[in-house]
């Protein structure tokens, strides 16, 4: 049976790397396999593409270039490691996924969502998350945090920017792949996130409906 | 004033690069201001980008992973190299640009013609040569050059195919963009040819009509 794709997503700070932990050993206790890889990375060869991307001596990196890089990274990790893994009926988590880089180089840095999904859908061909957890973030958070606007320097300024655009970004996403993407609140306690996650999980694929520790496979 | 752009294509044995050399060397005594670059390479991270591709290493490198890190170098190239140098007026010449990608990956590895087009239309964002010459091979040509293709083993017979495959995806291409590409019969001699080529030059641009040696910039 073809195993189920899972891809986590959320900004820094979204308590994602938490959230993963959790829902990796929940699922384990239902006795079920998973295969858990993340983004940027997941085979030797993405790796050293991912290596390429974060040099700080690529200052002249290009956008396009840097979006490009991102799906070729992808396009290996999903020939390798997910496309395989699914077919021997795993359940595959990542840790970030198209997602990611739809906000970052098609929202935030405004190369176009419909671009960077274009080029993605070529690097997957066709394998989309069977669900997306987010773990949203309100895009004015960071604001708030703060004691006031006036107070924050120019680099400042533009980091927080970069965050708003981020969150801002999901949420667009939120909407527009309603039926895949699962938007969770991420400034509830871990326990809150954790049990909505569990029950989306569920709702959609019927794991972790026996709480009485019988293992069962949907 | 903008500058043209023109890149140059053909298969192995084609005699490409003596007619670059021919090419450049008349442009110049036409006192025209050249920026020659080959692919795949051209800046110091497109270079990064080929070493990954082409490592012998990276056997479990995926058709897709590779079309794409082509693009992503193509796309580093387009924005430091080539845009700016047109921008400056220069006369760009390039050996080999999106046309390799579409033959080799798209139609001689069967990711789809279309397929490598899209994701490079997003690589050069609509800076296509304002003329491709295209050094033509009849795709039966290196078989005729066999006593008998029975007298061939696998490994032959697998690259003789490769070659004819790419033959003939130029000439889909040439076909399919007409208006762009220029097509030259490469088993002529090396003078007729430049001779083409110098004639569809004038007749496109108005480069070398004068043959007395005075000099000009159309």
């Amino acid at each position: 049976m073809r195993g189920r794709f899972i891809s986590i997503e959320g900004g820094d700070g979204s308590g994602k790397t938490t959230q993963i932990q959790l829902l990796i050993k929940k699922l384990e206790e239902e006795g079920i396999d998973i295969l858990f890889t993340r983004e940027p990375g997941g085979t030797v060869i993405s790796e050293k593409i991912r290596s390429l991307i974060l040099d700080p001596a690529h200052i002249e990196m290009k956008d396009m270039t840097e979006a490009l890089l991102y799906a070729s990274a992808r396009a290996q990790l999903v020939g390798e490691v997910i496309k395989p893994a699914i077919e021997e009926g795993k359940t595959v988590i990542c840790d970030r996924f198209v997602d990611s880089s739809v906000v970052y180089q098609g929202h935030a840095r405004e190369l176009g969502i419909e671009t960077i999904e274009d080029i993605n859908s070529y690097a997957i061909r066709g394998l989309y998350p069977d669900l997306t957890i987010l773990l949203d973030i309100d895009p004015d958070e960071g604001l708030h945090r703060k004691k006031s606007q006036k107070e924050l320097d120019r680099m400042e300024m533009q980091a927080l920017d970069f965050h708003k655009k981020v969150s801002e970004g999901y949420r667009l996403l939120a909407i527009r792949h309603a039926d895949r993407i699962f938007s969770v609140d991420a400034t509830q306690d871990i326990e809150t996130i954790h049990r909505s996650i569990m029950a989306e999980m569920k709702r959609r694929f019927g794991y972790g409906e026996n709480e009485n520790g019988a293992r069962h496979h949907s």
